[in-house]
């Protein structure tokens, strides 16, 4: 085998790294289910026509042939259906709620923690695989105003939760799509869906070439353009942004429900995670499909890294002939996280390996005993490998110290065991039916960078 | 969208079948963990060429192809290289190997758990998606046998770790490829490939057709080919294993090793792990590459859902022009694993939720004080939701109950709450600054079925 070469966009991690990853994981799933959110996996794969029926033709999926299908036969047996690696976890959610409909109990509370791969041009360095974990609360028919509530607090709960490891200050934007549509239809003007995608142009083109396109494509008049500009200025991180807009004189039904759904997620975070989340106007990113609450997370001194954590609300997440599933969701772009954590030298493990002991090898043919004395500390939860040779101990040790692994031990001969801390060199006698490592040093940690 | 089909061969769980995967992948991190390896993951994806590189051109794999990507291009852009799906985790790890090399301490100890795919056709009724968990040591130019001993011992206490929540009784199957072609050399036999793959035919066409092959395809004459049928009957849970086929009076080094290292093994089960291991001179899969050792795992009383856990000893896992990688390694098929736990009832979660509290809302207006009572029993670990609604308490009960959440809590209108554990009816005064669930109720527990 030639030696092979990294694909641009399928990131990998090194050990160390993985250890830092995989922490975040366990923060991300401890938090989620202290919420009482349910794990579940989908399959990988959707067939074609799903993944595009939200009209997301754009999107860039990758296609799935058996190596030995007919060439002529592009698709799947199963009635020719063509699959396709999802590129989220939104649609499989959709899918497998309305697959488990009758087996699931509602509200359904999951979370979902899985790679997804997108056909991106590899040169554009982009991920083409990447993992999400992604919260969602999906109702029967209908699902209460307060899930809007609830989810980012999730996100503020976990994200907060890593913060001890090196996670920079965060903060999570809300918007509500009530709030905007109905201020633009309090001003008068008609295309909503036209008006939020030009608004989104904010930050790439600044406002006075958003305020000539409002104009120009949007039907919007001077005053007008300019009180979609007011309004998309606005931001607070309490509830002053109420008054702010009704000091804009724009009324409309949608506007005050908007309002006021928007202040009670203010306030609550206010009362659960103070100072990380802000009302902010300005969002209008996914305000065309969303229909309430809509939320971004970025950490505040890299701005650059965009949003590591999105979502909102949609009335309509699935539904068939019979029925209709509306959803509150937020996804966390783990890996896009992990590899700012380890990119930047923000989080580090302590160790690159799981090991805390090496039982050093006095001889080869000592192998036995040294494998049962890791046993037995190993049956008291202490990750322990056996040396892989009877090398000097000199060699043995820095076997050790290369890896991190805190511990050496040496078997005695009449079972006048020791063990050496080989950071600080000091070496006591210990017996492995009772020794213990300091809590501390048992399994690596992950730590600010 | 129209109601979904699932699709044969793509597995999926609901949560509370999850749960006991979930419960499944923990306990193998954990042992691998106790164990010394360090986790790692690679993409899902390999270039064709690699995938195929050992000759498995079989294998049926899923090539990848963009959407958008001209249809004349069948490749990645990259040099025009096809990507496909890994089949297994040993591929990937050859490459992850070789492109890592330098920056990995040998020998490298490493698990990996990870979905796999393999484009079986639909209707066979196999797995297309499942979940393997690997453990393999790799070398660096060379690699000690003793790792041949340690490997299944990591199997052998994983496995074992998962009999409390139902997995039957298991036995690893052991042979070593040294025994079997030491054995037909010593006999004079010289298609030693032909040998073991006729005898690997055993179970299937019986012994007197293996002899009759022997004699017509793979050059053996009636006693050769009876001395082959008297070495696969050799099976012994000790070394006793070792008289007996020395009994058959058969010759060379290569036997003589290789019944060394057999006994090796068996001894050292013998003190780890006793009762799980046997030596079976009758296994032959896999010999045909492996080179030392060979593993495979059957549930004793579910002979026919094949191994659960099989490997062995590579003597060139990885290479290139520079160096060689040899490993041992088992592979554990967890998606077979969980569905025999699940499906035949031998294995299910406590309940179906994470939720060990719900927090019953006397009327939605005092919800943020209810979010409050929540929050503080999640900051002492334990999992609660808030009720979806202000109903009336039966409804709010039955909420509980039929997602199996053991304890429903009664905000007081001066603080004087209360909890009840619905399963007994017990209702007591409660604090939620310091109120305890019983340790086996914090969380979901997998119990026997």
């Amino acid at each position: 085998m030639a030696r092979p070469a990294s694909l641009s966009g399928f990131p990998e991690w090194l050990p160390a790294q993985r250890i830092v990853e995989q922490h975040v994981l366990d923060t991300l799933r401890r938090t989620f289910e202290l919420w009482g959110l349910s794990s579940i996996e989908t399959r990988a794969v959707e067939p074609l026509e799903q993944l595009l029926s939200k009209g997301e033709v754009e999107k860039e999926v990758y296609l799935l042939r058996r190596l030995h299908d007919d060439p002529a036969d592009a698709g799947d047996e199963r009635g020719g259906r063509q699959l396709a690696l999802h590129f989220d976890l939104t649609v499989p959610l959709a899918r497998y709620v309305l697959e488990n409909a009758g087996r699931l109990q509602f509200p359904f509370r999951r979370y979902q923690i899985q790679k997804v791969w997108r056909g991106e041009r590899p040169q554009e360095g982009r991920f083409r695989e990447f993992t999400q974990a992604d919260v969602d609360v999906i109702g029967d028919g209908e699902l209460p105003f307060h899930y809007e509530v609830e989810l980012p607090l999730v996100m503020a709960d976990a994200l907060t939760a890593l913060r001890p490891i090196g996670l920079p200050s965060f903060t999570i934007r809300v918007n509500n799509r009530k709030v905007a549509e109905g201020f633009y239809r309090g001003l008068g003007l008609q295309d909503v869906g036209g008006v939020l995608r030009t608004v989104d142009k904010l930050d790439k083109i600044g406002p006075e070439r958003v305020a000539e396109l409002l104009i120009a494509e949007n039907g919007a008049d001077a005053r007008q353009a300019g009180m979609c500009l007011a309004l998309a200025e606005i931001r607070s991180p309490d509830v002053s942004f109420v008054q702010r807009v009704r000091g804009l004189g724009v009324e409309h039904p949608l506007l005050d429900e908007g309002l006021m759904e928007l202040a009670r997620v203010v306030e609550a975070a206010g009362e659960h995670v103070p100072g990380v989340l802000v009302a902010d106007l300005r969002i209008a990113r996914g305000l065309d499909y969303y229909t309430g609450t809509v939320y971004e997370t970025v950490l505040d001194e890299h701005p650059d890294l965009g949003s590591i954590c999105s979502g909102g609300r949609y009335d309509q997440l699935a539904g068939d002939e019979r029925n209709v599933y509306p959803g509150v969701g937020l996804s966390i772009g783990v890996t896009r996280l992990v590899s700012a954590l380890v990119g930047l030298g923000l989080s580090r493990a302590t160790r690159s390996v799981p090991t805390c002991v090496l039982v050093a090898l006095p001889d080869e043919k000592r192998r036995s005993e040294c494998d049962l004395i890791a046993r037995a500390l190993r049956e008291r939860g202490i990750p322990v490998e056996v040396s892989p040779s009877g090398a000097k101990y000199g060699r043995q040790i820095r076997y050790a110290d290369r890896r991190g692994i805190p511990f050496v031990w040496f078997p005695g001969d009449d079972g006048d065991d020791e063990v050496r801390d080989i950071r600080s060199g000091e070496q006591v006698p210990a017996d492995a039916a009772g020794w213990e490592p300091p809590d501390e040093d048992r399994c690596p940690r992950v730590v600010p960078g």
